[in-house]
């Protein structure tokens, strides 16, 4: 049995994220999805709450067919001592053996702690990311393309695109 | 679509545990199981990490053919301010509607804060409590009956009891 | 201009903490009222919430026809280091010259700080005492005469004994 | 009896913040004035620790004959989870009906928690801007204007401006 | 270059701490004095602050011609989280190889992280315990000969057992 | 005897410390090194660990033949309330009398709390700044003559410019 993590904020759930875990899954038997910076929340890089990035992601896993016996969804708090987290995230997690990322900081953590890490190159560039689809909406431009279709639909139910608006309205 | 709340520290997953959720899942569509404490471990009244528990809780659920479909497992970190604890586990979790528990002062906190609760009569009473089951630990008596088959095997594979026994012998 | 400082917890505010800050009145011209511990609530020991015991306190001082120009209701939340406590009361509040309480701890910690330090030693002792209040509200004895009227009512306006009862219930 | 929130960060406390609470003083019995980021001091975008934006205020508030019978000071710390902190304030103030400000930030989240919500398009706009001041006084504009007489003449008694000159001067 | 750990609290550093201590130097090349639990100060159990306790220590092995070159004296803030203090500890401190101690508990956290471990038998046990020590301060007790002649100077310099006296009088 | 504080970060230690320090040393007995933001590691702005920090300053020190005797290396753990920090420091250190330092906005704090202070012109001044040798490595560029020799040596051994820029390339 073989493990991998894979840790992202998910402000939102992308096409991008979504790649990953495919891939992942094509490679490991179970993957441990990790939800980072839980406590944030109601800003304007963070919209969304940790409770509603879960209801995001598995919606759109179930979309896709992808059993839940396959993955685990560990919403993961932040501390700030890098050398730390490692083992914060280990306390967290069912144990794991392998690191998917597009992050060279966290990837360099997790292999100076004896991990493999793959690095995963499509993620996180390009129009494929959290930061750019934020920036969609705030210019009212479209952003639902780059995410999956419940997604886009679970955003739209929790009038998530207002939110952000009304965040950034105010600095 | 009906969700309910049990919250509990299941230091370790018993069988009282398991009759709640049994009995929850009866009443309700999804059930968030939510791990309470989760930075304690390594103690003799919290001696599993967070991601032991996690496992203790998939494993067994796995073993009585409860779809993973149907709950939600969600570690819920502690924050000291019980008033302000409901609005936490909101932010952590997807929204639901009524609360599980054997703790009057818990539901006391959800109920205050407008949701309908469920006082369980069986669990945490005599012998299906995590405290009893520790005691027995430490007294060297036999306890595996007192959890799911999946979880005592789960116990024994991680050397829980040798664990147990270490930390209480240094005071 | 004389400031004294007078701090508690004020679990809840009853006839002896109202005597010290009536003495104190009589000594300086103002007199900050520290609500300490503000982030516990709904605890055996803790059962009102800080913006409770500010509003039993402001109540009980109107009762007594204490000018709010005389005083200041400030919350000062727990810090844990014993040293550093003196100068984290002193960020919170305008300054003070003389410290008024029961408890020699804390005045001792004021005192190695150079302030002037007031023991006060009918506070505290025997029946006006917040742990012989609770303990009367959980055995079903009576305890209004030990609190201001105001704060008796305040008290059963928010069905403040229930709450204790219920809390304690649950262990 | 109606309740009103108003929270600032008060760096300094000004005339926009004066006029909010005047205006809110017509529509409410109370006024809850909540000391935002208690901790922050001695920075240079928060000079001032919260004791001394407690005296500034009511000072502020005496010079214009309000009484303090009709307003609450309380400081709130912070804490670093929107969606939280409605229950943090909550759990600090006695209860209030109508939340006022300049920031849609934070009125949305007391909306989305169910609190009726005035936007007070004059705070915070222009020169009446703690952040403007703090400009102002740093490159040793006048700025006296812009605060209550009672707020300049504090600031002056305790050489408020040189120690914002200091603490910005190395970074 | 072999380097050996030994953590304590050392409220205050007796003479069962030196002959760990001592031990330790004839098989390391040098030894992490780690200071515990450094905020904890004027309290029963814990009543010298960080910055004294260092003091005690630096002067106590001065006193027996231990040269600072063979010893680092580094304060460990405490943690909540058991698995990951070993992670903490490691982010604190230089590399080290084998870990001495009289507590079970934290000699399984460092053995399963993969650390040399070495119980020492004397620590801790009788007389030679900070517990045992700050009992005799408080009953008028003669404590001198279980410490140090550098630091019984020490807390008489500083007063602490008058100190100790008062935190203890006040519950 | 007469006993200097000077804290940094030290990311990394360079010659414009050393300098403070030589100079320290020559009117003060001991001189107390204070390691700030001891908790932040693998950054862009802080890639050294504490412990890491810890070797860097003692082998510089005895490359320099300054005596253990003559100094302290103490870890100073960031808190986020600037009119606090004083006190957070006094509770950590042995006492001291004179503040060395180059940040006027530390400086200030202390004298405003009444300690002496000495404002050293030539450090953080030009080249020898942690940023500039950050910036350097970074860039590829020679920064070796910046830092003691036994600093240099460290960095290379623990690969510490590899860390740097992995960290870097993933923003």
């Amino acid at each position: 049995m073989r493990r991998g993590l894979f840790i992202g904020r998910f402000q939102p759930f992308h096409k991008g994220h979504l790649y990953v875990i495919k891939l992942a899954l094509k490679e490991v038997d179970e993957l441990i999805i990790g939800i980072g910076s839980t406590q944030l929340n109601y800003e304007v890089n963070n919209p969304f709450t940790c409770g509603e990035r879960l209801q995001m992601i598995r919606e759109a896993l179930r979309e896709e067919n992808i059993s839940p016996d396959k993955y685990w969804l560990i919403p993961i708090p932040d501390i700030h001592n890098n050398y730390v987290w490692v083992s914060h995230v280990e306390s967290l997690c069912p144990p794991f053996h392998v690191v998917y990322g597009g992050n060279k900081h966290t990837l360099k953590l997790f292999e100076d702690a004896g991990y493999e890490v793959k690095e995963v190159e499509i993620y996180g560039s390009g129009e494929y990311s959290g930061t750019e689809i934020r920036k969609k909406m705030l210019n009212k431009e479209p952003w639902e393309t780059y995410v999956p279709l419940a997604v886009a639909s679970f955003i739209k139910k929790i009038k998530g695109v207002e939110r952000l608006l009304t965040i950034a309205e105010s600095k």
